[in-house]
């Protein structure tokens, strides 16, 4: 059935365009539309906003590829080649965790991808492995993430040359899987409140582990249940008072190296009790555990104490003045397990909507009476649904390897203004994009109807897997605050006239521009022309961050005379949440511009820009609201936004097969038999059994 | 550490309280708060909006429960008293089928519950052990759902006399497991579109049921894979025509009785080829298959004859005259699955609202400097997330019970009225609440962080199973198509001097009203009486409806002439769609409004009031765009709306305890360490081995 029908697909669609298309019928879009020529000449407003006519996969994706496909594909072919090393759609817990193990293990010792020191020559190349593993499976990419990002990356980041030297090799070649030990049961975000204390015994020149009370039992511990041998545990350092007897100096929360289990037996050693967390929501090829330590003693030299060093004679020295300032540069040094979780989750979103798309191409359902079916990707329903979040995945494609290229060139120069910008950006696109992903995953399943539903085609499985992204390494809701309050912090330095970071600049001419009301006559344009005009787009985006902004600065200093800093913060917060995505979505535009700009064919960058302009639109349309209350859009506007926004969803459904098919995802990724290139239902049956 | 916390918690909350309640700082929610009395006398309006100072549990349980309490403690006490029949927390699907069938078993053969007769006698009670079935396992409410309100359901209501005697007690006492096999591979909303064939032969007297092609292999039918012994088959009855050799009618969509195995050996019969749907992302207790027929003869008698049948020479009959009013009358008795899945959603949202809401109140992250961390339920962003959804679910609760009322109500009457009521709002209701519970069955998930993410705590669980109630007995948009159609129809008969139906006649006065344009006066109002006033409330939903209406019907009338009825329909798809979405949160706002008016003890009202402001507000804020695109309210009263929404969500934590233990759900139907009444991190711990 669906055999007939395709052959007269092309034909339909045909009819259907037309019938889009013709001048009569158009009229619903706004009078504007109608003035859109269909290609050709003209240079300048017209070219830029002229329909493309083809689009070739090949450019897209040669366009599209980060610098490192090559080590990509390595692991791809790897585990193309070894299809026992694949995950089955039903797995139980236990097996699961060997599985994952295997292709990990495989992936270091057989494929000869060596993580940590990929991380530590270009570290680009390294979240490329990270992106690829993940595609395997994410536990894979997961298990990876806590192996180099986090066990790895406290070992190099944290401590010294002595560290490195004695662990290096170790994590890098797997004989020292290792654990990253930071939450406890009643503490994630607030890491300050830790309270496992690792007190400095001088007698011994030892410092000894301790769970104070059930709420300190290290927490959620990747490769702790399991796999790990070693742990960085944070703590708080405690050192005795020379001058009092019985007296302590809480010095803050330290990292530490925790031998867990015998590197030979791997017997859990003394003192020691571990726990399994149990089956999760996902993830569950990762052995999370849960820790307690009683007076497990470990020597000095287990410190990692890059900031902050313990003389053997119990003499605390750092290059950092304050407790805060320490604590404050610990944490920085784990920012590239952000960078990762945002990277990884544009790849996951990648393959749903690649899924999503490639089915609701090939499924027919209903149509007009006595002619065949209609691709559900035809209804202006299915198009709302799939089509800006195609755009939106392109947006975040463009600017989390934006992310990777700043990580690494902050890795390289240490600048202080890169170091700042990563941080917050990481923050905030790692909330920002991770949201987006796991709200879409929904919509992709849904939209796939009852075949959706089917754990072989894999929304079921990326969504359990990747809820947790916008939990851990930093809970979003905490991590966009981060983003406000430098936001704040930044505003309140462009005051002193204190120079701005690079991504926040564009602060300086919008903060300008806001405090002059919206231009009665511009506020009414509703050309096509000026609504994909770039310039149009982020002025929207940077007047709404700018205006949430200064309103938040006021309203935050007024309610602290009452309610203290904590209380008024608290009474923002929904304001300051609303200014960081705003923030964020105002980055996120202004890469993708450059992505466009920067694209050298000339079809090619006629579809980015089709995409763009619905990623900005469509933002600018959900949040009207906004724009209408401040008077930034007028009613009429307003109209021609969403009728434009329905417009361009229609126009990227023309290319979402090309468009989808860019991505470059391998089958071996994709998986899904109705998500595969051709003959999905046929696959579909087969896998069942027919 | 939380004990420590336990005894400042009541101090520090009254602390917080006042800083909120101080006049001084409070002026931020608009001028117009400060003036609310926060107690005692005068009667009118500020009774009415008087803040209540305490809630009983008891009071509010007792006006919450429906009528059949007895029959769901039933339910729960028979499996409370047997633990062995609990499904565990990580089990593979195979076990989860035969565990599902030995609870289903159990509760109809031990607990001695007889569901069809309950269906039979008094629908409500049979939705009510519905509902207490999901809260055991959904895949038993489910299991229970196919073989009564599916199978069962099609032959008391699409077969006859002969039918019922020779079917009733065997699938009442399970002798007769039994499917619902209407969706094919190819067809699912499209239920027209059915390819499978019944072809009649009159010299067996036999109907002849064929599997044209792979598209119509029956897909994703409910104890197909292993539990059942019949199937009601949903096909083209196709009638050899008489007159002339070889020729044949299509007589459309029928129902037919068909056995699929052995009564005695449980094999498959002869001609009919099962195969296993397999893992699915929830739900993996009921076992889903594929079916194919080849040339599979079953007695004329098996053909469920209610609204169609065929004698023993060949000659059709029925009560209905077009094959389109049979297929609707056909449809139109399955409406009872919608109402079934609306109320078993609400559900789901309850126990996921109880969890997120109590471990809220449990975990305390930051705080103010040097003072001990606060609940994060007292953060704003976190009321923001939980407590609208809070009002919603109690929204939900009392529109539902509604509407099973209704159901009952249209079953003893078949008033015209009344069916075309309980059709149009059990399609729009089961669509609304079931995509608002699979939104936030996510948030709450991350509303709980890390420790939402084990599976023991339900979230994943939850979402996994609930999610396909998004698609099955109807997808979601496809019904809220049909009730823009039926709002269509309405508004075409309303313009014919025709009458409303019951729900629909508020769309008589405010089309009215829509007419003039909005009162430039009141559009400013921003008085908390007149934004907690419910005539202020109604009139904006329904006025937003109404110009939705009608102008949705302007557009299709303007884009039939050039697309044709079906692309005009697609054309303007997203616009019916929300049309349905606002009228269906009329109803339910109405509802509400009716229950809080109703409820007899003064202190539960005022709590219900304040939940049932909250509902309306935070659904006005939620489309601010499109009342501020059409002026209906001003930018200062779009701003004092969106304030007023935070007080309330502020004053509704201080009753959130309460609230959720007044949805009366038992340990055993909640589950989560974490979202127990008292001692969740205890229970917590200990279930994790310490």
């Amino acid at each position: 059935m669906a055999k007939e029908g395709e052959g007269e697909a092309p034909l339909r669609r045909l009819r259907l365009l037309s019938l889009h298309l013709d001048p009569s019928s158009s009229s619903s879009y706004g009078g504007s539309l109608a003035l859109v020529p269909c290609g050709g000449g003209g240079g300048g407003a017209a070219a830029r906003r002229r329909r493309p006519s083809a689009v070739s996969v090949a450019e897209l994706t040669e366009y599209m590829r980060g610098r490192h496909r090559g080590i990509q594909m390595r692991v791809f072919e790897f585990f193309a080649s070894r299809p026992e090393l694949a995950t089955p759609v039903e797995v139980a817990t236990a097996e699961h965790r060997e599985i994952c193990m295997r292709q990990l293990s495989a992936l270091v010792r057989e494929a000869g991808i060596r993580p940590l020191s990929l991380m530590d020559d270009d570290p680009s190349a390294y979240f490329a492995v990270l992106e690829a593993a993940g595609g395997v499976d994410i536990s894979l990419g997961v298990k990876l993430g806590v192996q180099y990002s986090l066990w790895g990356g406290t070992v190099i980041n944290l401590g010294t040359e002595k560290h490195r030297e004695k662990y290096f090799d170790g994590i890098d070649n797997l004989d020292y899987p290792g654990c990253f030990a930071m939450t406890e049961l009643h503490h994630g975000s607030n890491v300050q409140g830790l309270q496992t204390t690792a007190t400095f015994d001088p007698l011994t020149d030892e410092f000894i582990i301790d769970t104070p009370n059930d709420g300190a039992i290290k927490w959620w511990i990747g490769n702790a249940a399991v796999h790990g041998k070693f742990a960085t545990v944070f703590a708080k350092l405690i050192l005795p008072l020379q001058e009092e007897a019985g007296g302590s100096a809480d010095m803050g929360v330290h990292a530490f190296i925790v031998p867990i289990r015998d590197l030979k037996t791997h017997a859990v050693l003394p003192g020691i009790e571990i726990h399994d967390c149990g089956h999760k929501i996902g993830l569950n090829g990762v052995d999370n555990g849960a820790l307690r330590f009683r007076s497990v003693r470990i020597p000095r030299d287990n410190l990692l104490n890059r900031f902050g060093d313990l003389s053997k004679d119990g003499k605390y020295t750092s290059p950092l003045p304050t407790v805060n300032k320490r604590f404050a540069a610990t944490l920085g040094e784990l920012v590239g397990g952000r960078v990762g979780i945002a990277y990884t989750s544009v790849s996951v979103l990648k393959v749903a909507v690649t899924i999503a798309t490639r089915y609701s191409l090939l499924r027919h359902q209903f149509g007009p009476p006595k002619e065949p079916e209609v691709s559900i990707l035809d209804y202006q329903s299915h198009q709302h649904k799939l089509m800006p979040m195609l755009a939106s995945t392109y947006a975040f494609h463009f600017t989390t390897l934006y992310l990777v290229d700043k990580y690494s060139e902050m890795k390289k120069s240490h600048d202080d203004d890169v170091v700042a910008d990563v941080h917050a950006l990481s923050a905030g696109l790692k909330a920002y994009v991770t949201s987006y992903t796991a709200k879409s995953l929904s919509v992709c399943r849904e939209a796939c109807g009852g075949h959706g539903y089917a754990a072989v085609n894999r929304f079921g499985i990326l969504r359990n897997d990747h809820d947790i992204f916008q939990t851990f390494e930093g809970d979003n809701t905490v991590l966009l605050q981060q983003v406000a309050a430098d936001l704040l912090k930044q505003y309140k330095e462009k005051f002193k006239g204190g120079t701005l970071t690079v991504t926040w600049n564009y602060l300086r001419e919008s903060m300008a521009s806001y405090l002059s009301q919206p231009n009665p006559v511009t506020t009414r344009w509703e050309g096509t022309d000026h609504l994909r005009d770039p310039n149009f787009q982020l002025d929207a985006f940077r007047y709404r961050t700018s205006r949430l902004l200064q309103s938040v600065a006021v309203r935050i200093r007024k309610h602290t005379k009452t309610l203290g800093g904590f209380g008024a913060w608290n009474r923002c917060l929904n304001h300051l949440l609303t200014l960081a995505e705003s923030h964020i979505e105002s980055v996120i535009l202004a890469k993708f511009i450059d992505a466009v700009q920067r694209c050298p064919d000339e079809n090619t960058r006629g579809v980015l820009k089709l995409l763009c302009d619905l990623y900005a639109l469509d933002r600018i349309w959900k949040d009207i609201g906004t724009y209408r209350n401040v008077d930034y859009v007028a009613p009429n506007k307003a109209k021609a936004i969403h009728k434009l926004t329905e417009y361009l969803s229609f126009q990227v459904r023309g290319f979402a097969r090309e468009l989808v098919d860019a991505f470059d995802l391998p089958d071996l990724v994709t998986r899904a038999p109705i998500g595969m290139q051709s003959e999905a239902y046929s696959q579909y049956t087969q896998y069942i059994g027919f």
